[in-house]
């Protein structure tokens, strides 16, 4: 491993800390790695070094290249924002040089820096694949840092899944920030993870010994967030296996809703509502031409099913028509290659 | 271990189910047990039967006595919630028969019964002392089951403290209601747990292979809900040690505003609210008299503390003053023998 | 579940209780399950319940039938032997009834039990599948029961597979037992997994607080061991999996030399040391006719192989021979259908 | 943290690599720090990457300051050694710099580097505090390395405690090297911990993921040893507390009777066996002027204790006189504090 340090502002001690490990060699089937950026909380006055490089082992163990972020503080948004963009930034165009998969970059964010991480995740131009926002300030505002938002208020269909944990007693940031964004997540179709521990203080960060004290009381669980939070990652991300990494086995976002082009990911819904989508799954499902609801209706009674707008279309075919159609997968990829050749109207 | 059964209704196929582990001889720190009464789901159409005793087994090995309810199905509301009291009734009936601790009975339902376990938690006569909710149907209604409540209205600062968990990519029983019950209850200041597993399909009871197939995708971390609702039930109930039980760790409410007495775990709203709390806490701190607004002033900035109308004075004084006046606790006590006394006009 | 117990003798205490979980129904993949009988221990003196239900449980909600045997005690060897025969015999008679896999019964013994239970593992003449061995008296003798054999002198390489724990500051029953019993193990070729924990006193059990005070020390990761011993059941047994068990993913010999038929799991030189195996190999491996050494040197030298007398011949073919063949399985299944008409001349 | 590498040897690549977290700021209780000096393996003919640093993050997370040896290889015994020793000055001549605890240094060695680090707890002139041997080739012999001696022959009462884990069918480096060690360090009164795993091939490291593809079957339970192997550190060494480390939970040999100096943890016979020691014990306990035999018989009798010489003396009195003459602890320290003064004569 080698660290390398990138300042940013000398006399702001803002600065981009890499952990980068070896690939290749005796790692026969690691040739490129994950990457996480830490960025620590410390109420937008310091960086708190207990929620830096005890994180980062914890995730230089699992095999990713590990970050760290001091940012801005005492300052005014957007100004540590900028310095995660800026951060984002010489991580991807470094990526070939430290071995990283450019999207397979995730944040995380305690407290105020989970502020930070939460805003990363819905709002930053170098959006993380994937964020972890610990006991995070998620409302956090004019009170410890001028100007900044509300994250919640950005949560859409584009935001990034995340990993959610915090203490039920937290009497400096209260859990209904980590509630609030689970529930604004599930609303957009986002896929998270949520673990709200019954009790213990602000800022155990790994809740390990050496970090924090046995004395301050947590309960026994509380330290599994950090194995379930890899275990989220390699759900989303995949995990190494040979010649690369697996195929990851959850979907970041529940449709395609939000994405560039059209998809069989797409709901039926998104579909209908371009001239161009329609035409598509017209000619692959020819009764649709007679019009929606009468389809659904006949298609409802003939199979059983319970066909429904919100879903994606691929669902929709896998679970029901295909079993029905005999298992000819050839339709679906058929409708998969016109869909995505059509940018997404996001206006629609 | 013996199994009992005691039929309800034999056309009906409701019934309660004892498994009674022995206490004493060999056990020595062992005189009582606590409980847990299992609620199957099945939609209110059927019980269950695998998470009826897969469940009992995980918390027999933990020492608990356990309890299965078979309850109406196909039904009307509060048909299913009469056979709930009916079952606690003679749980706490028998209790020196079954060696119970009376005030450490919980209940844990699953999916529809996961809707029972809720109504047990906010509105039943013979409430639980704690819940454990399974991906749960908290807003079940009339589809389902026809005027059954939707729980999450009746949650109040009385309601049992909950551990509750789902999978987020459930069909059937949307995150959602996980989601807003635990919001609920951090309003209220009832202790919680909650774990949203980010994806799985509904009805994993443990996740443990002899239920589920290990086919069925779910992350790895979905079992470890078993070990840790046993290890919130401790947090709650405390643990066994030598001559009973030990001190619970967490309070089931974070004030004792809605007991049926006064407290020094009362808020110091609460307490100002009532002439008899008022004149208890004049007594003590003199300096109240003069009003509290100028009190509280005089206070914070005296001792550097940030005193709040919504703390338990107990946590205030144990934490703040306590510390300032030189540990004598003699004035806490003094304080909650008078308080205890004092009924607690809850229209206050 | 039901309980039923057969009393053996009213008199001596000694019976059979078992524990019987459903099958099939809403356990769609479970048709039968396997089976686990548990051998408390007390020093020969009496039958520990603390070593009993409590252990049963963890094996019940791991998907198994649980048995508990109480033995003749404060007698002479073999009579709880004789005890554990006639349970044997119980069960595997009735094995459809409750849903049993013949094949796949462990035997699970702590202390003295556990002695019994390292004898039923070497010389029952009802041997099971598998024995769990927990800070067992193997070399009990004269001392604590006329007669007692020293389990250790019958390993051979027919003896049951095993996993032993123990701790090493047992002060009643020695560490080295379950040291030296590994030993003889791996010295017979006998699958086994063993874990001694720095520390903590003799009995207990499961490391459950409700079985024994937190007070008592002993490493956290004593109670590792239940959730272990159901991990290498389930590598020796299968798993349950859609239509029943999934394939051992370990054998429990390392070779088929003590098997009554010859198979293409024996080593080279059993096959070589009977005239029928010769024959077989040599019809399979024309070289071998011109003598064993001089085909190894061959061998070796043109596939680059390390080909040893005490290989099974199917790891042999499958790992090497078979690679350079250009993998046609045909061979080793044409080999292996002539070998197990073979009887085994185990006097060879 | 940062990374510091001492090369010893640059043609022979040989050095010493130092990660060094930070003590003190905000790791409010943390002014030390254990160490750890990792050995990787790779047969004396290579330094292993996959057993350097993946290693070293396991135990910089939990608090540890680590080290990475790159020993000589393709060489001759003494020289890994002698680099070995280089490595342990270098590290307690720094410890003041590197914040370390000079008395709480251990060392991990896998494969050929588990035979050094064999040899390093028993051998060397700079024993380490305790060892980890990993799947260690303990007996590894001209073979491998010219005139590589037996570790196991050098086992002694002063041997370092050691927590060894191995898998059972490891191809090239039998468990049995790991079976023979732990019964010698039992036999001489040595803490130590052992796991061996059911299956698995040689050369797993953590097991994790990123280190060895998922394909390569182990048992479920493999990866435990990491966790394990802390628990033991921290058992042996104590754990982080406010103001320092905690007092140790386990002692690192059974008796005082190989230290430097007599104590009340020698056994009773290593105390009789030396003038100073028996006239000690007999100012304290008068009875035993007329004899070791006829003092314990009436002690035994008298206060239905077990006596035995081979018992350390404190155990004795803290388990029984001490209770019996009712805990008035001065007598132990009183005969401590002699003790103490008295060097061992380990001719005796």
């Amino acid at each position: 491993m080698r660290i390398e340090k990138k300042v940013f502002d000398q006399e702001k001690n803002t600065s981009l800390t890499a952990y980068i490990q070896e690939v290749g060699g005796e790692y026969r089937h690691v040739t490129k790695r994950p990457g996480i950026l830490i960025i620590p909380g410390g109420a937008y006055q310091y960086c708190s070094d207990r929620e830096g490089e005890p994180v980062a082992f914890e995730y230089l163990k699992a095999g990713f290249q590990a970050f760290i972020l001091r940012y801005t503080v005492r300052t005014e948004w957007p100004e540590p924002l900028e310095d995660y963009e800026k951060a984002m930034e010489i991580i991807r165009d470094r990526a070939d040089e430290w071995n990283l998969y450019v999207d397979k970059i995730a944040v995380i964010g305690f407290s105020a820096g989970g502020h930070l991480a939460a805003c990363a995740v819905t709002m930053a131009r170098n959006k993380p694949a994937a964020g972890i926002l610990g006991y995070a300030a998620i409302d956090c505002r004019d009170e410890i840092l001028k100007n900044a938002p509300n994250a919640l208020e950005y949560v859409d269909g584009k935001t990034a899944p995340c990993f959610l944990f915090a203490t039920r007693t937290d009497q400096l940031v209260s859990c209904r920030n980590t509630i609030d964004f689970s529930r604004a997540l599930a609303e957009h179709g986002v896929c998270f993870e949520s673990h709200i521990y019954s009790h213990g203080p602000h800022g155990l960060v790994t809740g390990d010994q050496s970090i924090e004290d046995s004395a301050i009381p947590r309960p026994e669980s509380y330290h599994h967030w950090v194995q379930d939070s890899v275990n989220f990652l390699r759900d989303i991300f995949g995990h190494f296996e040979k010649g690369g990494m697996s195929a990851p086995r959850v979907r970041a976002h529940d449709t395609g809703d939000d994405e560039d082009y059209l998809s069989a990911h797409c709901t039926i819904g998104k579909l209908l509502s371009s001239q161009e989508g329609k035409s598509a799954m017209e000619d692959i499902m020819p009764g649709l031409r007679d019009g929606y609801e009468g389809w659904k209706r006949k298609m409802n009674e003939k199979y059983h099913t319970n066909l429904d707008i919100g879903q994606p279309i691929e669902s929709y075919v896998l679970s029901t028509l295909w079993n029905m159609l005999g298992r000819d997968s050839s339709m679906l990829m058929e409708l998969q290659k016109r869909l995505e050749k059509i940018p997404n109207d996001q206006s629609l």
